[in-house]
């Protein structure tokens, strides 16, 4: 089989398991929607794929909406001839979330991208769920406020909140969960809901808001969401920290967050990561495992912050602790960790990168690296190891040819033990990637009959079962 | 009607809604827990009341569970004959959580007292249901560390995540939304799952934890729960503040939450309840709108702190700012917030105090307040205002005579004007207290087509409707 552009198999565009797209639905949605409803085969092949190394499934059609109200007709109108809909936002999703395994229609969002109500005052805002995150940023110069959650793509705020993303700024800031004040949601029959109002807490029955963070688009369509702002602190540090061993990095930042220091980034590399960025980007650090941390704050709490992780850093066998105030030189100390993504993929010509994504608690993150350090190394290719350790969750980057049966396998089984490893340390499958296809098979070793309780909502939500199916869940035995 | 100690009409015994227990029921619930199942009327009046002003009533039997295992078995033995369950922790709920509003068992999880683990290096602590906050500080008093969420009440762990409670601690710490990592939970039909790993976050699928957080015993009876921790923090800060008017005190608390300050708690107390509070106590705070603050931190960060706050209270024309950090001082500024409860109460001999719960946007909570003080200017009874102003939540303390039906009149229309008033500000009819009966009839209002999601939810989980019937989600129509 060729491979295309991005080394992986082309999507496939027949659909064994789906009938094609009825005619009745076609004309429907083509009279909706003119020329933002598309059966061409490109438009097809883009939206059946995302960032991952997953084999996938182009929808038989792609709808582009613009508003809410679309998006509820779009349902309906599926929903009437038992359609699957999935939904679309940047397409970089790493674990098979876009794929139409069942057939159906894809629900581009990345059209909506009106940014509603910026409210300083309340720190929060309102947008439509094709925002970015750079998008919003941008957007949020001159307010002095900024969204924190950065997963490593140009993501959607909607595809964020639909698989609960986070990044390097969580261990301060917290996740999607933490992060979405309230969403606007189509259900499976086209309704439309609001879960949850703007105030920063309330007990007022079940929290809609947490279920649809994190669902994935199988209970409903985030169309809007408002999210949670922070003023952009008044002062930012930055510091490297090389290490003779991992143990000693990792041993570091749990000191830094047992002892509740508002920690803002907390990145690790490992060795061959090290390597990997000097080799791409012709810098000169220590081969050595690393960590790249972040301070925000005040210009005296920053300063406690620094000479408490210093002193943290020497306490654990530092090599050194280089920190700085100013942008440039910021930037400079954390040149390898922004490069990494390039690094790593620059290790193979044509190679491709499959991430693992385990999370585990504080206390089992210096057992569960260190174990798997023996995995990486007996590998047969390269694996780098990146960690947002303050939160217990780590990558490792697997540099395959997924031309490569036997390749495929090795991976396959490295993850497997890798994630059985992290849930019998009290962790789990995924910190941030979310299920897709990809952890489906992990889902009832983590959860045990929790997968029931989860398989009983998404019956009661979306009994004909069009809403992204295939989808976190895995059939019922 | 006579009235009982607590100023209140008796509980009702007789259940017009129960047919009462089957005795198939009540032989096999005896037959398991032996004496620790209970048909005495002193032990089902106990159990059919909480502390709030709502008719209550009484269940048909109490049986005082030891274990995850009895709770399964409990359940499992009511299910069987379709018979409600009720789970009951310490009885402090505000909304009638735990009548018996169909009849059924009360099954108390207040033995459930045990202390699973503590991990300090996590900063977590797994407990039994039926551990009270109190209880669980005291166990951690040695360790550094502490669990922030402060209700009212001697709650138990395993009520206070039920409803999703907070208190003044919730505007640096959170609520039990944020606390909460994972939950051991009995499901409608017998079956125990844990919700949730021990990771920091986790994208595996739908958000069970928070499901069930917030759900008052309506989808699953919660017998464990992992906890967050926190360190105790190197240095405490407490400060008064009083103001000419009520809205220079709001606007000093929206100054310092939108800059960012990460104080750890703000307390609002009305002219009327500073006076209550002298009277009650023989203090002579100046009777005037008041800020009871305290700050968290290292020696630095608390400074820094404070002379924030100082300045932004400065700027809003504080009459004063009075603040200190050792123990006795800060213990003396803050006697009029911590005896408020029964200062509000000795304000009527055989009064009861009806506790409203709004919760709005903190761009709101100046206007909220403000015109929520006409209504109390015009009651015919005392009411004090306090508030989680931090967090824009605050309470009405309506001092009824709750034998009068023109006063519960009086009251009740009162309450549905804040409420409205809350929700047209994009917030919320309860904060804290939770929905159980008595903020039932708001939920329509405030959730729209989303109480439909919750009545799927509830009878995808509980098709049976055993589990605290009558609680959160109002009939269809």
């Amino acid at each position: 089989m060729s491979k295309n552009a991005a080394g992986m198999e082309p999507v496939r565009l027949a659909q064994p398991a789906s009938a094609g797209l009825p005619d009745a639905v076609s004309s429907r949605l083509s009279a909706l929607l003119g020329p933002r409803f598309s059966m061409k085969p490109a438009d097809r092949e883009h939206h059946g794929k995302g960032e991952s190394y997953h084999a996938v499934q182009a929808p038989d059609a792609v709808c582009f909406a613009q508003s809410t109200e679309e998006v509820s007709e779009i349902v309906k109108i599926c929903a009437a001839a038992d359609v699957p809909v999935i939904p679309f936002g940047a397409g970089t999703s790493l674990e098979g979330h876009v794929s139409a395994v069942r057939g159906g229609v894809s629900l581009d969002l990345s059209r909506m991208t009106q940014i509603i109500a910026v409210r300083p005052e309340d720190l929060d805002v309102t947008v439509e769920a094709g925002v970015t995150r750079h998008q919003l940023n941008a957007y949020l110069r001159d307010t002095g406020l900024f969204f924190p959650v950065d997963p490593g793509g140009e993501s959607t705020l909607g595809g964020m909140a639909a698989t609960r993303a986070s990044g390097t700024n969580a261990v301060r800031y917290g996740t999607m969960r933490e992060n979405v004040v309230s969403l606007t949601v189509v259900l499976a029959d086209g309704r439309v809901i609001r879960s949850g109002s703007r105030a920063r807490k309330s007990s007022a029955g079940y929290d809609l808001t947490r279920l649809f963070v994190g669902s994935e688009g199988t209970l409903g369509i985030i169309t809007e969401l408002t999210v949670r702002l922070y003023g952009i602190p008044e002062m930012v540090s930055a510091a490297i920290c090389p290490f003779g061993t991992i143990d000693e990095a990792v041993a570091t930042v749990v000191g830094i967050i047992q002892c509740g220091i508002p920690i803002a980034r907390v990145e690790l590399m490992d060795t061959r990561t090290i390597q990997a960025s000097n080799r791409y980007s012709g810098l000169s650090y220590q081969e050595t495992p690393t960590l790249f941390m972040e301070f925000h704050g005040s210009a005296a709490g920053v300063a406690e912050q620094v000479a408490f992780a210093r002193d943290m850093a020497e306490q654990n066998g530092a090599l050194a602790f280089e920190s700085a105030d100013d942008a440039d030189t910021r930037s400079r100390l954390w040149k390898a960790r922004h490069d990494v993504h390039y690094a790593v993929q620059a290790m193979r010509p044509n190679g491709r990168v499959w991430s693992t994504d385990v999370c585990v608690p504080i206390s089992a993150l210096g057992p569960c690296i260190v174990e798997t350090q023996k995995d990486v190394e007996a590998a047969s290719f390269f694996i780098s190891t990146v960690g947002h350790v303050g939160d217990g969750n780590f990558h490792l980057g697997l540099v395959i040819d997924p031309s490569s049966p036997a390749e495929l396998a090795e991976a396959n089984a490295l993850n497997d033990r890798l994630v059985r490893r992290a849930i019998a340390f009290g962790g789990t499958s995924t910190g941030e990637h979310g299920v897709g296809t990809g952890k489906i098979k992990f889902m009832d070793l983590e959860h045990g009959a929790g997968v029931d309780v989860m398989r009983a909502i998404k019956a009661a939500l979306d009994p004909q079962g069009i809403l992204n199916p295939g989808k976190i869940i895995p059939e019922a035995q």
